[in-house]
Formats: structure tokens, C-alpha cells, sequence
């Protein structure tokens, strides 16, 4: 009697922003794993368990949630934004790869959602118009050479990027290094975009220029969007001038 | 008197992927801009007008639309997928940079959607799982020595890539000199996924090695995800193979 595991994105934050699918897999399953942050956030029935847990725990919450699954639960592992960009879903299919042969027996299913970097982008204009990566931060799990070594690679190939977890209490120096290692690569009047909370009521976005920006700027909710030297600033008479990376390029190949 | 333009993002197709957030912009809204596929997913009141439009007319869409706003319209601009990501939100932020000043006052706001590579990485386990690349692989707007070199750079620093606009009628090889220039780059083993109506009843998600990936595997309804050396298949028994890529880095920096 095997059972399911559906890893859930809940988006960004506003509850508009989450979809019918992520919402109906959330009211079929019985047993909740999650960050309790993102656990705090669904309205659970009485008969729904919660199994929150701490961050920087994914695997072992992965674990926790296929055991439960593989002895016939009704499995639901939540991720913020969507499951599958620096969240729960790799975590969860290391484990099975990793895990027992029967973990993969498990019903298993990802119900994607709407990431920080495309909120973020919807509030600043269309910053990820045009070609653009996603990087995290975070030198919990890959060395911080290699960090530096894409951000090169994605400045002189001309990538918008979007920086998630891009600093932590325990890593309070990456992204301003980031910074000083871009501006070597980058024009100083690149954009720059800080988001929090987009859509929701405590919504922070700031833009700044790359010879302005900081690290502490952002804080680890913080998505950070880096133009490139496409990337156009429209002044937007008594409000925050949009941003946008044009379709076309039209620089130097 | 004038309005409001809101670029509505509609998901990948599947109805369950839509937001309450774009679906209130719907019904708030009294005249729609689109390519006329993504128009015709709505089910518009007969107060609701609509405006299709073909396919690669995205700026002259963006300025009829931004016509009929400054006049005092509620005007809603529909993309698929997200409308920040190869779609809608740019070509209107580009028609405001380039048009009348009265533009500027315009009521402008960007509904951010489930864009197709989380779909179809959704589908396929948690293959963007680590840092990653969109890409557009059309060269109507920019030259191809330029996606070449965003081709090499990308796989050279290790980061998994999402191919939107593969291949068109009018473009039938750029897709397969793509997968010939990566061979180049990196090993015959690396997973590569082609994603077609992820969540639709016509939905196809095909998993081959790059050593046998052909561009006639795509139509330009399919996100392509190419992993790296690092992306993993583990082997479903009975089913497709779950695709991930690790969080963490193991390889050489």
C-alpha cells in the first residue's frame, strides 16, 4: 500500500498568486512536510497533519516525508514560489535516488508554481524580457569559485540574472562581492532590482544602478535581478521607472 | 481620462495553472490584446472585446493596445506561460520607451504566470534544479553567433539550460546545430528533455540523451531543457525516468 507524495509551490506570497492545481493538491493530502513558514501559510483541516521543520534541512525532510509516503501516506511537501528552482523538488528526488528501491514505487508528482524572480520581474517592468539565468548564492552547496565563475560567464554572455538566497546571517559577504566582481564585467549603469514580498502587503522593490548597489540591500528574502547593458530604465513620471530588457539585441556579438 | 493595461500571464494551458490573480485581471478588464490562440483560452463575457492577433506582431500589438488604453480603456494584453519571459510585458515596456509621453501614464501592470520550463521541469522530476539558463533560440531578434556563444558559455559554466522558441517553420535547423555546437561542450550522457502542453490532455515529455537529441524532436510548442555533466535520470520502473539536478556541486570548478 504505497502511497503519494505531491511537492506543492505555494508562489511568491499572495494567495492570488497560488494556483487551483497547487490548491487541490493541498487539499488532498493528509500529511504536510515544509518549512514552517510556508506550512504557516495553508489554512489546514483539522485531520491535516503538520510536519514543519527548520531550514537548511531539505533532505532530511525529504526523507521523512518519502518514508511516510512509502508506508501508504497522503504525502504533501511545500515549497514557496515553485518547487522545482532552489526548493524541495531536487531535494526530494536526490532522496529517491539516493533512498530505498521502494521510495520509487511512490506516487510522485510536482505542481509547479510562480517563482520569486518572475514576481519580482512582473513589479519592476520585463527585466527577464530577454536571455537570462538563475543563480543561487548560497556557498552552502557548491564552492564559492564556481559562484564566481558564472557570474563571469553569464555578465560577458550577456544573461540578465536573477540572484536567489543571496545572503544569510551566516553568509553576510556574497553579494556584495558579487557586486564588485559584476561591476568589473558589467557597465556601472546596469540596473539593478531588489524585490521582497512582491504581491504582498509588506512589497519592497527598489532599483538601483550597479555602481550603487550593496549587498545590504537585500536580506535572504530577497530576490535580486542584474540587468545587462541592454537592459533600459523608462523614468515613469512620480513612480519607480520601469525596467525592461528588449527583445532584440542590438550590442556587440 | 486615461486607463489601464495589464499584461496577463495564462500558464502553460492547462486552466488549473491559471491564477485567481490573472483570472480577476480577466474579468476586470474590457478589451483583450493577444496572439489569438492564448485569446481564444478565455471565456470572455460578450461586453468583452477582442482584439487577436497574429503571431510576431508583438509590437504592433503592444501599441494598439497602449492606443486604446491612453483613450481611457481597461485593456488587458494576454500572454502564455508568464508574460515577463519571452512574451508580452517587453514588447509593451519597448513600446512605451519608444512612444508618446502620455504612455507613461498609463495604469501599467505586469501579472506574472507559470511560465512553460517550470511545467515541464514539473513533469520531468526537478531538472532545474541547480542554477540555470532561458534562452531563446529565435534569431529573428537577435544574430546567431550570438546564441552560440550564449550556448558555449552557459554549458562551459555548468548551467542548465531552458530553450524557448526552438524551432519555427521559417527557422527548422537552429535547434539542431543547438544540440551539434553542444556535443562540442558536453558529454554525450547529459539528459535533454523536450516538453510539449505540460498539464494538457495532449501533454508529451520525451527524455533522451544529447547524444540523440535531433531537432526534429521539437515543434515550436516545446521548451527544451538541456541538464548538465551533474543532471541525473533515476530509472522509474514502468514510467520515464525522473530527471534532477543535484543542489549541490560535486564537479570540478
Amino acid at each position: 500500500m504505497t502511497g503519494s507524495l505531491t511537492v506543492v509551490g505555494l508562489g511568491p506570497g499572495n494567495p492570488d498568486q497560488i494556483t487551483p492545481e497547487a490548491m487541490a493538491a493541498v487539499t488532498a493530502a493528509e500529511d504536510f512536510f515544509g518549512y514552517f513558514p510556508y506550512i504557516d501559510r495553508l489554512n489546514l483541516r483539522p485531520d491535516q497533519r503538520r510536519h514543519a521543520s527548520d531550514n537548511r534541512e531539505e533532505l532530511a525532510r525529504a526523507r521523512a516525508a518519502l518514508d511516510m509516503a512509502a508506508k501508504g501516506g497522503k504525502v504533501c511537501v511545500v515549497s514557496g514560489g515553485d518547487p522545482g528552482i532552489f526548493a524541495m523538488a531536487a531535494a526530494v528526488c536526490e532522496a529517491i535516488d539516493e533512498g530505498p528501491a521502494e521510495w520509487r514505487d511512490i506516487e510522485l508528482s510536482v505542481v509547479p508554481g510562480v517563482t520569486a524572480m518572475l514576481a519580482v520581474a512582473a513589479k519592476a517592468g520585463a527585466p527577464l524580457g530577454h536571455d537570462f539565468c538563475a543563480i543561487s548564492l548560497s556557498n552552502n552547496l557548491k564552492p564559492w569559485a564556481v559562484i564566481e565563475k558564472r557570474l563571469v560567464a553569464a555578465a560577458e554572455a550577456g544573461f540578465v540574472m536573477a540572484f536567489y538566497n543571496p545572503i544569510s546571517k551566516a553568509r553576510p559577504h556574497q553579494l556584495g562581492e558579487a557586486f564588485d566582481l559584476l561591476r568589473k564585467h558589467l557597465p556601472a549603469t546596469v540596473p539593478v532590482i531588489f524585490g521582497r514580498a512582491a504581491g504582498r502587503p509588506d512589497e519592497s522593490i527598489r532599483v538601483v544602478l550597479l555602481a550603487e548597489a550593496q549587498g545590504d540591500m537585500a536580506d535572504m528574502a530577497t530576490c535580486v535581478i542584474v540587468g545587462t547593458a541592454e537592459t533600459r530604465l523608462v523614468e515613469h513620471p512620480g513612480q519607480r521607472p520601469i525596467v525592461y530588457s528588449p527583445r532584440s539585441f542590438k550590442g556587440d556579438s
